[in-house]
């Protein structure tokens, strides 16, 4: 066997010999459990979730209300062809190849506005996961407005470089269309047609599982956060005969030898968007002073194109204005004309102890588009059996600089019409991050961390120590900001800032204050309903007395009840 | 107030025009929580960490036996400059830019084999965060063997292309040199001076705080796993009059205006080598053909020097014999003079396929570098007040395709001299990853998950449900391979593979089972102690009755005493 290792102690000189650079894909594809794909069903459930927060964001920023298709396809035992197809604007030809094979390629990193995707890595990553484990090319197929036919590309990253590879590329007829189908996965109303939009199509080691983590719970979800939009889900199983099939073709021993073929399983249903409004299309904002660091303002003294510090103050960044910009000069000792570059060398630390040191409007909040109450109520009475519902939605607030705002719903279920929520149950926890559901490292996340740190026990509910509390409950807990503070580059979790705590806690006890109150009345009306019925069950027996004492005839006897049922109804319970 | 926001939808050639490149340098940068900068007290750390991580990968590497400073230094209130000097091989001058400027440069992440550093990252995100925080320079002396100056150079990278920016460089006179303290901070024994080596000196945002998450812990268990390492470590707060001053400049109100201006606080200790053999250097390994994917085999195969499949097979992979490659391309059909290229193609999944389904050696383990058992022993003895101690090394095991070998230590502690060890208190465990102490995010990590899992009880500790169990014992855990899984790229804690949490759970049990014994025993003598003590409290009282009885002299009743007593002693005490 042979070893490529050297012999004896190496140099400074042997060292450097065998120093390089390493591409960026390189180092995600061999640490790609920071992407999300390091478990076959995860992987599906991170591709799914890339390519719809894609969508969704083109859509809106289209000014599109969002028709969106998932297709997942079982193509051997443990491979699916992912397939998603959207009615947005569409992407320019020579963008298709580094947006689908490039890491760290985007329009969204850097600018300070809600959108779901943030780095350009997603749906690359997605793609590379497909290269690495069925050596398949990502399909994209995309038509833009006006264009009379489509492009049609196969691209691969060449990891080495962290560049896009072409392996095809054609042009030909396409529409998207999507088909809504009903409950029962038949077509159901006309298809939509658009004269625009992307498919792509990544084909992929995985493994599809029902439950909590699944991709079927991420796009009910979706529609839930996202009630403008349309989605219609398709999954297709391979049947057991062509499963067996594929694994003969392994080399392994089982076939399947049964003659009736069961038909393939599939899941089929539409979420048909339950408003025609479009979200508010956020503002993009400029950097608050106060959440810049030294660094970073020397980066964009340098980088500014005013030719005075005094105007690079006021047009770089937000709640800076021209008199405000006069003060932090002064306070500095800064003359207000200087020129920026010089200061970035010389006196940015100066300026940098001036600005923090400087009261300021706290920064914009256009920049963010809540769901809102209204929408919160419909998404969770669309999808939840509940005898209450309640929504907060909080004023906008800061963590580094960052606006940000939460989002509270919460429903009390009926356990017997809702599976998994019952009263020993720990109440169910839905995270959002700018309308997008997080479905993994619950335990990791500041929206668990907030909902266990609330003393739920003084609004009518059981709760362990230092747990979740218990009940049939479901939560909603929904962030929007410019800059989501996640704890890894997969997106699962939310980096537990004091700041958005306070904001999660604040926003649980409204609602949990709410619950309380219903909980109370609840409680009250049970009670009386318990002793009226306890009454009611005694009335013919009273009448039936107080006839033989007065000598009633059966009729007086029969007003006598009907006189006793009315008092009682009439009558206010008090328990 | 500006903003830069367009108005009205986006088209997709809108779009188009606001792709642009994000350099991997800008990603970390603003998600520097992903590389353990998140709060000042971790950046100080995460810093000394990543820079002792590089001086003992280079000592080793040289054959050198590590001798190393870390040295931190208070420059203002939130400020703090970190120093760590080694005697390594040092760095030839065009080498040092990128090493320590350029995020994902580096010579262990295309290799096989154990060491601590694993992607070219730690070092130069370090001088990254400094330069983001104080906006000073990174600063490196380094004297290679056999040279007559040292290189000295300050470089700052340019985060917008991920490239080192070389502010000064110059060459002088310089010699590591190491002086010894003793406990109490004083200069003991000579001063070790070596003829090469390296410095470097990163200013940044910091806090200073003392605990199980501080720099002090980590210092201690770098010494204890690494028994072949000298380190002198010294840190320096600024004194209240100079923090007062500091805060003043800073605008703050308060000024101390205490007279008397108290010494700085200051720790320094030097932790001497216990042994003077360097570990053995671990060998560098070929991939094994059952940890490697498919689209990995495909660019194997691209890029093999081999002109045909079957050498491609027996010379890129670790475990495939000439013969064994024959076998695999017969199993996939291939001819096995085929050229490589051509298959990676064509029918790199065949191959693939008839590679999964051969049998083969599990990998080789020379690449591993464990600690051992005397040295594991070594360590705790000589941080610990213990009566018991034990050790585990396992042989060595794989997960997917990666040796990787488990070490545990345990000690029983005694509660009154050792601080933060009790009977009621959880017992403490010590986290390493190839020698490297891991001191965040222990709840994640697969080391305590395994503890936790054990069942205790059985081995007479006490253990609340789904917790660590209690009493006064210190666990050491040890991960050794060439490739650590990390759940983030901050390195703190293991992801749980099943293989490894298997081995985990078999050290721990191994180590459990001796405990027991111990345990066991020391609970026999102390109920033998307890009669022992009983019975001789009432020797006395016997004798006199005796006396009494038999009308003994005072002489006599002594000799009765002396041979009960001595019977006493002689008896086996059965509890």
């Amino acid at each position: 066997m042979a070893k490529r290792n050297g012999s004896g102690p190496a140099t400074a000189e042997s060292m450097a010999s065998k120093q390089r650079d390493i591409s960026v894909s390189e180092f995600f594809l061999k640490n790609r459990h920071l992407l999300g794909f390091d478990s076959p069903r995860r992987a599906l459930l991170t591709a799914v979730k890339e390519a719809v927060d894609n969508s969704l964001d083109a859509c809106e920023e289209g000014g599109i209300l969002p028709e969106i298709a998932v297709e997942l396809e079982q193509t051997a035992e443990t491979r699916f062809r992912v397939t998603i197809t959207d009615n947005g604007p569409g992407i320019v030809k020579n963008q298709i190849p580094k947006i689908f094979a490039k890491l760290l390629y985007g329009s969204k990193f850097h600018r300070l506005r809600m959108s779901r995707g943030q780095q350009g890595i997603g749906i690359s990553a997605a793609g590379m996961y497909g290269q690495l484990t069925t050596g398949a090319a990502t399909r994209i197929l995309s038509r833009i407005k006006g264009a009379h036919t489509a492009h049609s590309m196969a691209v691969q990253i060449d990891t080495r470089q962290n560049k896009p590879a072409i392996l095809s590329d054609t042009e030909q007829d396409w529409l998207p269309m999507f088909q809504p189908v009903n409950a029962e996965g038949q077509p159901e109303g006309e298809p939509v047609v658009s004269r625009h939009g992307t498919s792509v199509s990544i084909e992929m080691e995985a493994a599809y599982q029902r439950g909590r983590q699944s991709v079927d719970e991420f796009v009910k979800q979706c529609a839930i956060v996202n009630p403008h939009l349309s989605l219609h889900y398709r999954m297709t199983l391979l049947t057991k005969a062509e499963s067996g099939k594929q694994k003969a073709e392994k080399g392994a021993a089982e076939v399947s030898t049964s003659a009736i073929t069961p038909p393939p399983s599939t899941i089929s249903v539409s979420y048909i968007r339950a408003i025609k409004l479009m979200p508010k299309i956020p503002d993009e904002i400029l950097p608050h002073p106060h959440g810049v660091e030294l660094g970073m303002l020397m980066q964009m003294l340098k980088d500014t194109e005013s030719r005075t510090v005094r105007s690079a103050l006021s047009s770089d960044f937000s709640r800076v204005s021209a008199q405000t910009a006069l003060d932090i000069c002064e306070r500095a000792g800064i003359e207000p004309k200087t020129n920026p570059t010089r200061i970035a060398h010389q006196q940015s630390e100066a300026l940098y102890k001036a600005i923090q040191g400087t009261k300021l409007m706290r920064p914009p909040t256009d920049c963010l588009s809540p769901i809102g109450e209204a929408q919160i109520l419909a998404g969770l009475q669309k999808e939840l059996k509940a005898d209450f519902f309640t929504a907060v939605t909080r004023e906008p607030a800061v963590y580094r600089g960052n606006p940000f705002q939460i989002e509270i719903g919460l429903a009390y279920a009926r356990p017997q019409e809702n599976e998994g929520l019952g009263n020993e149950e720990p109440v169910r926890v839905m995270r959002f991050a700018n309308r997008v559901p997080l479905l993994y490292q619950g335990g990791a996340c500041a929206m668990t961390k907030a909902v266990v740190g609330v003393n739920w026990k003084s609004y009518g509910l059981a709760q362990p120590k230092d747990a979740l509390p218990l009940g049939p409950v479901v939560m909603l807990v929904h962030m929007a900001s410019v800059w989501v503070p996640f704890t890894s580059e997969s997106k699962d979790a939310i980096a537990g800032y004091g700041e958005i705590i306070d904001e999660l806690t604040l926003g649980l006890q409204e609602c949990g204050r709410r619950l309380s109150v219903f909980l109370h009345k609840r409680h009250h009306e049970l009670e009386a309903a318990r002793k009226r019925s306890y009454i009611e069950m005694y009335i013919p027996h009273l009448a039936l007395g107080l006839k033989d004492i007065l000598k009633l005839s059966d009729k007086e006897e029969d007003k006598v009840v009907t006189d006793l049922k009315r008092m009682l109804e009439k009558t206010h319970l008090d328990v």
